[in-house]
């Protein structure tokens, strides 16, 4: 970064300085593709597969289609970004909107264990709309995305746990991640970026509350971070100003929207630590919270022989955050919502030993399920808290029909940087969701592996589905 | 109300109740032309016309224009919503989003003093767009609007103070604001109704930060939140849930940003207190938070006979919000930062005994406004501050050059409901904001009179200016 064009505040007797969201904006301004690692641009790849598999397999869904309905209503007609869940072409902006409302459905998209931060749901679905729009080549469209995650993953650590508990860390990180990608694809300068950052920021939301009730919001939350930032991106490109410290100023949204908020995480590592290879793959099609517990009791019953009959009751010992997201949901009443009960999830475990996205379809008629949801509990464990979110320990105890007691731990679930997929494993789980209620054919899905692969040679990003 | 449809829940062991934002969901869905009392309906033709001078007024503004190509890049070229703008039609999205970020620019619009809160700007934009686009009556437009006035009022309540020390409450209580009304028009059941207040609410936003940088946040905040709401409204139609408590929630609105929330102020008087009739006209071209001060000063120097040169400095006696919002504004770099500056919205009246549109449009490079910008210092005052915001009183002191002092109350601004305008000063107002740098011309602006005076009898609420 040391050709970087800086953005220079000059301070009455002090020489100019940066404050952190300007750094953070002119590193995601200057970023180039021969900055980032080979290691880092092939893990992105990885995540732009997982992400494709994720939208189409979201795109049957009845929040999505709503979404879609609206964006048909609302929306032109003609464009050259793809909305994969109508299979028609349209502005960037409703792309953006549709796309990243599917990402996030069947929760098997990424996500940054420190931040707790799903980047690729807001960042992919925008930067590819406008890198389609404007004819980006793939490696601006791969730095774009690049500067969104490390942008994302920064808020989401600076905002932190507090925010976590009321907030949609991906909702509200998310609208200026996806401002970083689109403002990187439409080569803000550090200036203009900042502004975009403010923009963003300053109509940024997403709220637990609708946990509770099974409502639908979080496609919308995803919907509206990756149009919004989208639209925070363009708006700057043409002038308009936002507020330099919607992060870290008096009234922005480290005051507003959590405690504690530590500015210093917002410029950490940049340029040497790449936040993006240390997202991890959604191994189980449910919420994060519940994938510690789930490998764990996979591993409690494999290690001690045991079957679904002979379990009496599981405690899972969890961190905090995973009270306050699962604890609300005691009666889930719809799949997605199912998605969000560690009950249902380990008994999805000790009934199919699998919690993946066709397991959950016939969940909720599955009588052995339900009545395995009554014998789990979740505590909080001081240790495992105190190691989140950088480490998401897996701890399960098992107490057996016939009286034993036993206790296992993960260190590191199934899709961690430590344990993450395999390309393999990754185009296995990519044609599963693809071809998930015929979203896409097999050949479809082929299709979009291949050119994922070689993204990084493409002049220009076009159709990844449609031709 | 007697006829209503509720939402009854079922709470086990007691009888069904009705939370108070399912009670204020109700209503809004349930409002009849006929439940308006006549005064109340003209009160809102005077709001309207208003609005729809404000709307004019910001249309040749910088980042109004910003919002507008957006709107060009990514929406329809076709509709039947007019975007006053760019003078052309397209989908009530995009027509709510332009003409919302004009209605707030020159920050003539309405206010609720207990509120804090400009309905108009965020309401009757969306509620427009809607009505022209699915041919809806006169009245029922109107009963639209009335009732987003009346949720969002009993919202930026409900929100209090504290949310309003760091948020802007026209864009946070104004996403559910535009919802209620688009709600009506597309006659949401009490349920839909609920479910769309729930999408609105855990994606609004709007923070303070940027006035210390003077960007255009405030474009941005009245834009999403009637774009937003409007599209909560549209996906609730269409089958999308939203959470049921996202205002009183345990992880709703009130806890997220705010504090000492009081879910009893969403439902203060329904159906017999009209909030819309308590909104105050704006008659000084500045934040509304000088408007008092303003006042004061205007009256002391005419019961005093003192002219500029008579002061030595003015001290504003004000509440706490004054201080938080206007207090950054130290040295304003543009036009519509001066807005929030007392010192040079007092400098207007000392020097101009104006502080119109007009007047500010040259005070930058007016010294003698500078210099008495300088002169002028804000001080809290703790009777005002109890009175507040129910009352907005105006008190200044002002020491003369020949070392007098005289203290000058104003109980109640000009434009408050007990010192409100009327017609001929509205038509006044309107004909001086809608010719306002040429954006429309008188006679555009006198058919927009006559048929803003006659909207309740329209078959069908179509073109006000485009033809």
């Amino acid at each position: 970064m040391s050709t970087a064009t800086h953005i220079a505040e000059s301070n009455p007797g002090q020489t100019a300085v940066l404050h952190p969201s300007a750094t953070l904006a002119t590193f995601a301004a200057n970023l180039r593709f021969e900055d980032i690692p080979a290691a880092v641009a092939r893990r992105f790849e990885d995540l732009l597969l997982d992400t494709m598999a994720s939208i189409l397999a979201g795109s049957k869904a009845r929040p999505v289609l709503n979404m879609a309905d609206f964006a048909k209503a609302m929306g032109p007609a003609q464009g050259l970004s793809e909305d994969f869940v109508r299979r028609t072409h349209t502005s960037p902006y409703f792309a953006a909107m549709v796309n990243a409302a599917s990402a996030h459905f069947v929760e098997q998209d990424d996500v940054h264990n420190g931040a707790v931060f799903h980047a690729a749901a807001v960042v992919i679905p925008p930067a590819l709309a406008v890198a389609q729009a404007i004819g980006a080549s793939g490696k601006d469209f791969m730095t774009a995305c690049v500067a969104g995650y490390e942008v994302g993953i920064r808020i989401g650590e600076f905002l932190g746990r507090p925010h976590y508990k009321t907030f949609h860390t991906t909702g509200t990180a998310g609208t200026i991640a996806a401002a970083a990608a689109v403002g990187r694809l439409l080569s803000l300068t550090p200036e203009q970026m900042l502004n975009a950052f403010g923009s963003a920021g300053t109509v940024t939301g997403g709220l637990w509350e609708f946990l509770r009730d099974a409502a639908d919001s979080k496609q919308l939350h995803t919907g509206h971070a990756a149009s919004t930032g989208l639209q925070a991106a363009y708006l700057a490109a043409s002038g308009f100003t936002g507020a330099k410290r919607i992060l870290e100023g008096k009234q922005g949204l480290g005051v507003a929207m959590t405690t504690n908020a530590d500015p210093a995480k917002l410029v950490d590592g940049l340029g040497s630590r790449w936040a993006l290879a240390e997202t991890s793959f959604k191994f189980h099609a449910s919420c994060r919270h519940t994938h510690p517990a789930a490998d764990a009791l996979q591993k409690a019953m494999l290690d001690n022989n045991l079957s679904v009959d002979d379990i009496e009751s599981v405690v899972a010992h969890v961190h905090q955050g995973a009270i306050d997201v699962l604890g609300p949901v005691t009666d889930p009443k719809t799949v997605h919502q199912s998605k969000f009960s560690m009950g249902t999830v380990l008994g999805l475990i000790a009934v199919k030993n699998s919690a993946d996205l066709i397991s959950f379809d016939s969940v909720l008629g599955d009588g052995k399920i339900t009545e395995f949801r009554e014998r789990v509990t979740m505590v909080l464990d001081p240790e495992i808290d105190q190691a989140y979110p950088a480490r998401w320990i897996g701890k399960v105890t098992v107490t057996t029909r016939d009286g034993k007691t036993v206790t296992t731990v993960v260190e590191e679930p199934k899709g961690d940087p430590g344990n993450t997929l395999s390309r393999p494993e990754i185009e296995d789980k990519a044609m599963r969701l693809g071809t998930y209620q015929n979203a896409a054919t097999a050949q479809e899905v082929k299709s979009i592996i291949d050119q994922v692969w070689q993204i990084e040679t493409a002049a220009k990003v076009g159709n990844l589905l449609l031709n």
